[in-house]
C-alpha cells in the first residue's frame, strides 16, 4: 500500500469558490453551506487526483484544503472560522464518498496575532466528530509577512497540548502570500519549511512536547540540502546532536520534483523520518523534458532509488502509520 | 590558483566595533575613522583566515565586510553611508596589506525604502578608486521584514546600470535578521538566496541588463535541492527553460557544507555557473565529527566529486575570472 502524506483540493469545484467570494463581500451568512453535489466533487476527483492515484499506483492520500486558499490574513479570526469550517466539511464529503482513496487533514482557522487557542476547536471538531488524522498548521498566518512569534514560543501552546492529546500530527504549511517578494510556491513555502525547521533546532520545545510531531513539507525546503550546515550550526551553539535534538518529533515528506533531489534527501535523512508524497494536483503540473515524466510523480523517483525493499516500505507506509496514528486503511 | 569567490571580515579588529558603538551612541562624528593599526590587521587575519588558506590550499578570497553586520535596518541612510564607507576602507586597508591574498568586495549603503541611487557613488568610490572587484547586495535592507520592493523592480535600476557599467557583480546576501521567525544563518540567509532566484525567474530583469551577474551564495540556498520544481514552475509558466533564462546571468558558490549537497550541486547546475566558496570564516565553525574535518572546508568536497580536472579548474578559477573580470592575480 502507498500512502500519499500530502495532498490539496486544488481542484474543489466552484461552488466553493463561490461561497468564497460571496464570503469575502459579506454577501451570505457565515452559516450558509456552498453549493456543491455529489456529482461535481466525484468529477472533480476522478479527472485528477484519482486518475493520478490509478495512473502513478498510489492507494491514499492524506488530504486537506487548498493550502494557498488558506488565506489566513484575510479577513479577521471569525472570516477564517467561518471558511475553516466550509473547506474542512467539503474534505469530509471528500473521504466519506472516497474513503480508500482520501483520509482527510484539516485547515486551522488561524488568524494573524491571535492565539492559536482559537484553533482548538476546530480541530477537536474535526478529529473526534469527522474522523480528521491531522493537520496544517501555518507559521505565518500573515501571508509573508511573518509577524507571529517562531513556532517555539508559548503563543502556539494550546494547539499544541490538543494535538498531542488527540495523537495526530501537523504538517507545517503556509499559505499564499500577499509580500510582493516571495512567490508562494517558489519561496514562501520553501522558505517557511526551512524556517520551521531552524525554529526547532534554536528551542527545547521537544522536551515540553515529547510526542509532538511535525512533518515539513517540500522535502524539508533547503534542510536536507545545507544538513551540514545544520548539523554544523547545532554544534556550534552547544545543541544536541540532530537526530537526537529534533528527528523524533520532526518529518521529511517527498515533495521534491527530481531524481537527485531525492537522491540527497534519502541519502542524509534516516528512513524513518522520510513520509511519502507528491503533493498532486499541486505547484508543477507539466511533464519533464529530461525524464518524459511528471515532475511531481515522485513515486517513481523512490522507485528508481538505490533504497532497499524495507526502507522503500517505511517510506511508502509504515512511517504515514506511526506519524499519523489515527489513520485506519479503509476496508472500503 | 584556487580562488574562494566569498569570505567576509568576520574577525575584524575590536577597533571597527568600537567605532559601530560609537556611532549608533551618537557620540563620534561620522568622519572620525576608527583606530585599528595595521598589525592589529595582520593578527586578526594570521590566525583566521590566512591561517585557513594555508591549510585547506586556496589562494585568494574575494573579501567583503562582515555580511551579518550591514545592518542595513539599522539608523537611517546616512548611518548606513558612513558605516560603509568605514567597513569598506579597512577592507582596502587588509587587500593593501595581502594583494595576493584577498581581494576587495563592498557593502552598499543601503537603507530600507531608500533608492540604491544612493547607493552609486560609493560603489563607484570602491571600484575607481580603491579597486574593487565587486559588492554585496542586500535584497532585503529591512532586516527580515521584506519590506523592499523585488530585486527585479524598476526600483534597483539606478545601482544595476552602475555595475553594468563598472563591469561588476554582485552577490546576493542579507544581513542579520531583526525579525524573531529567521535565524539570520540558519533561516534568513538561505532564504533570501532561494527568495532572489525566484524573483529572477519571473521577470525580464536580463533582457533589460544582459551583463548584469549576480552570485547568489549559500549554494543557491533550496534552488539547486529543489531544481526540478524551479524547470517546472518557469515551464508552467511559460518561461523559457532555467539555462537560457537566468544561466548566462546567475552563478552560484559552493558554501555547501556536506559532501552530499555539493555532489547535489555538482550534479544539477552548469559547471559554468558554479563558483568556488568556502565563506570562512564564518557561519560554521566546528569539525564535522562524520568527516573530521571543517564543516566549512568545502574545498575538499569539490577534490573529492567526480568532477574532471578541466571541470574543478572552471569552479576553482576560471568562472571566478569571468564573472569578476575586473579581478587580476596580484604579483604579490
Amino acid at each position: 500500500m502507498i500512502v500519499d502524506c500530502h495532498g490539496h483540493y486544488t481542484t474543489a469545484p466552484k461552488g466553493l469558490w463561490d461561497w468564497r467570494k460571496a464570503q469575502l463581500n459579506e454577501r451570505i451568512s457565515f452559516r450558509a453551506e456552498p453549493r456543491i453535489s455529489d456529482d461535481e466533487i466525484r468529477e472533480s476527483l476522478e479527472t485528477a487526483q484519482l486518475k493520478l492515484q490509478r495512473e502513478r499506483g498510489s492507494d491514499v492520500t492524506f488530504f486537506s484544503p487548498r493550502a494557498g486558499s488558506m488565506e489566513h490574513h484575510v479577513g479577521d479570526a471569525s472570516v477564517s472560522m467561518a471558511w475553516s469550517r466550509v473547506c474542512n466539511d467539503l474534505i469530509h464529503r471528500v473521504c466519506s464518498l472516497y474513503p480508500k482513496n482520501f483520509a482527510p487533514v484539516c485547515q486551522l482557522p488561524q488568524s494573524p496575532g491571535v492565539s492559536p487557542a482559537n484553533c482548538v476547536a476546530e480541530l477537536e471538531r474535526c478529529v473526534k466528530e469527522m474522523g480528521f488524522i491531522g493537520c496544517n498548521l501555518n507559521p505565518d498566518p500573515s501571508g509573508g509577512y511573518w509577524k507571529d512569534l517562531p513556532l517555539t514560543d508559548r503563543f502556539w501552546y494550546p494547539i499544541y497540548e490538543k494535538m498531542v492529546e488527540l495523537d495526530v500530527p501537523a504538517m507545517v504549511h503556509v499559505s499564499s502570500s500577499c509580500n510582493p517578494a516571495f512567490h508562494f510556491t517558489g519561496a514562501h513555502y520553501i522558505n517557511a519549511d526551512t524556517t520551521a525547521f531552524m525554529q526547532f533546532l534554536t528551542s527545547d520545545l521537544f522536551k515540553d512536547f515529547p510526542t509532538l510531531r511535525f512533518v515539513i513539507p517540500h522535502g524539508g525546503g533547503a534542510v536536507p540540502y545545507h544538513w551540514g550546515r545544520y548539523r554544523g550550526i547545532a554544534q556550534d551553539m552547544g545543541r544536541p546532536p540532530l537526530k537526537e535534538l529534533l528527528l523524533n518529533n520532526v518529518y521529511f515528506d517527498t515533495c521534491v520534483y527530481h531524481q537527485p533531489g531525492i537522491d540527497l534527501l534519502l541519502k542524509v535523512i534516516p528512513v524513518e523520518n522520510i513520509l511519502f508524497a507528491s503533493e498532486m494536483v499541486g505547484a508543477v503540473r507539466g511533464v519533464d523534458p529530461e525524464s518524459g515524466h511528471y515532475y511531481d510523480d515522485t513515486k517513481r523517483y523512490i522507485d528508481n532509488s538505490a533504497l532497499d525493499p524495507e526502507a522503500k516500505r517505511k517510506i511508502f507506509q509504515e512511517n504515514a502509520r506511526r506519524v499519523y496514528p489515527r489513520w485506519k486503511p479503509s476496508a472500503g
